[in-house]
């Protein structure tokens, strides 16, 4: 070991913590989680396989993944103490803030909240996905001036979660989309709100804590909100030929094209974009109609073609949602819920064998 | 630049900002905020010299100081869309949850919250100075299932805020000694708490995220809690002879003793722990009654010669915070209120020179 003595922004290539959990394998151009890969998963394995994989440290046997989504689904609704917080969230607060606050309050309902053993923090990360449908799709609702949404605990997890948001039972292909969704948003290493959670869990202080952290900046500009980001462009125009126009006037102003580039996959399109490029594909064969797809596939071409980049997951991602019916400003909410087993399973791993972060700096200030 | 490629668990000693704001200079055993030996500052400076210090860059002069208290009070009174979420904080609520609940919170009612601009972030900072006292003394009193205190508009900030604690006007005594306290806790370079914000801030989140970050951060029991912990251990025994024989037999069992050992200060004691042991022979002079500084003092004793360990600021900040009349589980929010104008000029500085954190991990687990 060595002490570190010269700065580096971002800690950009520092390795901060040994993790069990996943790797950016950028050299074979994978995304590991607990030495499977993602893509693989995507294929054939569902949401709930990886919340196993990721919580339990492998891939459940059907029984098991059955029991883990009954004992998940106890929690769909929400404890009556909470439910007077969604009228305080005022009109326009970002949905983000109102996750966060319902999030920080659950901490004070949790009568074990200062047992830190894994197999607390495993019930208590199982309990906050059970309610983090109703958290996510309510704190919408509730700063929106709607009405809130009530669960269904006959549905699936997935089919619950997208039927609280649309006000409707969706299709099983609909139900099957929105699932892989939340499968490939699932896990991504350390991005910065990974690395937030880890942060502050360090201290010794609870998931509750390291959760309203990963939040916070998982709201930010340069985290989470790219999916929304590539939405607002497509919705700008109605056409491929305007959308054509817009990449190329945006290019010419040096402005950031949103959904492009990827840590990993840079040579070649990241794979989870290809997977849900198929996805809304599919949704467009339901509609008869191709638009948005061919919109998309026209921006990817000018991107490859100026710029050398390759689609990334939000690109494909946010039209999906779009056809799924999803409203925009739900998108990095869901990314929040999708990352969440991801985050326990991190901060679960940073309790476990702790150090507290307490880095340095360079004083370039005023001389004394 | 060199890439690191090896791991530093915590990261202990690796740069991870440049900063204008403090340092802790090891080498010459000084705290230095924005070019000023903060030891220095405490003899004959205020609290609000310090914020001003932090946030404006240069002490004020008496007029600007007085300015910034008189814009600073008009936000004692929280809003009323507020106030019913203190009445949804559960009896045994940590007052920490319950503080960064009501900031979450607050984030909804910035009509500005998109603003990041220096100027905005100071305009948001110094309101929420402003609010702090009520938010931490009714998260606290809410918890304890009590009512809600009124602030005072005609006492200075100090002394509203102790007085809102006590239930009662405290003395010039009482009031400059509580003062002095939220000066030395103000900023101390790059704890956990600091760096969880600028974690945070760094997506380009904002000032509300980034502080609710560092509240779960310092509520963690390796960070804000050591000045409660001194306090429990002072509390658990009514004599000098028993407190020596706690400390003799904590020692034996190997427990960690909280309130010593500090980065900075290795070779003698934390000048500010100096400063705050004066602080309390003054209250027990008033009282006529030295049980506690008398304690205190054989503890250190016995630190010393068994262990080479001095005193640091929390331990003899916490039987100040005692004979003020302050209960214990207020320790460690009052710590966050004082160290709140550090925070953000530490935000404002992230949001000004800003690069994304996203560290990279060493992956130990399952090949593929």
């Amino acid at each position: 070991m060595r002490a570190y003595e010269s700065f580096v922004p971002g800690l950009d290539g520092v390795i901060a913590a040994k993790t069990e959990i996943s790797f950016l394998d950028v050299n074979r151009e994978k995304i590991v989680i607990r030495g499977e890969d993602l893509i693989e998963l995507a294929k054939d394995k569902t949401y709930f396989d990886v919340v196993h994989l990721l919580l339990e440290g492998y891939l459940p046997s059907p029984e098991e993944k059955n029991s883990l989504e009954d004992n998940i689904k106890k929690f769909y609704k929400l404890s009556d103490d909470v439910l007077p917080l969604f009228n305080l969230l005022p009109k326009g607060m970002h949905p983000m803030d109102g996750m966060r606050t319902v999030i920080s309050l659950l901490a004070g309902f949790d009568s074990e909240i200062e047992n830190r053993s894994q197999e607390e923090n495993k019930r208590r990360a199982y309990k906050l996905l059970g309610q983090l449908p109703f958290i996510t799709v309510n704190s919408y609702f509730a700063t929106e001036g709607l009405d809130i949404a009530e669960p269904n605990e006959t549905l699936s997890y997935s089919a619950n979660f997208l039927s609280m948001i649309t006000g409707k039972i969706s299709s099983k292909l609909e139900i099957e989309i929105f699932d892989q969704l939340l499968l490939l948003y699932s896990e991504h290493e350390m991005p910065n709100s990974t690395f937030a959670s880890r942060v502050i869990a360090s201290t010794n202080s609870d998931m509750y804590g390291a959760l309203t952290g990963a939040i916070s900046s998982l709201k930010g500009h340069l985290h989470g909100g790219a999916n929304e980001a590539v939405m607002y462009m497509l919705q700008d125009v109605d056409s491929v030929d305007a959308f054509e126009a817009l990449i190329h006037h945006k290019l010419q102003n040096k402005e950031k094209i949103m959904g492009f580039g990827h840590r990993v996959y840079m040579k070649k399109m990241d794979p989870r974009a290809a997977i849900t490029k198929e996805a809304l594909r599919k949704l467009c064969e339901k509609d008869n109609d191709y638009k948005l797809l061919e919109m998309c596939e026209a921006g990817e071409v000018i991107m490859r073609e100026e710029k050398g980049l390759y689609p990334n997951l939000d690109y494909y991602a946010a039209p999906v949602y779009w056809k799924l019916g999803i409203p925009i400003p739900l998108y990095t909410p869901i990314f929040f819920n999708a990352r969440t087993a991801g985050l326990a399973a991190h901060i679960i791993e940073q309790h476990d064998n702790n150090r507290i972060f307490r880095p340095r700096v360079e004083y370039t200030g005023k001389g004394y």
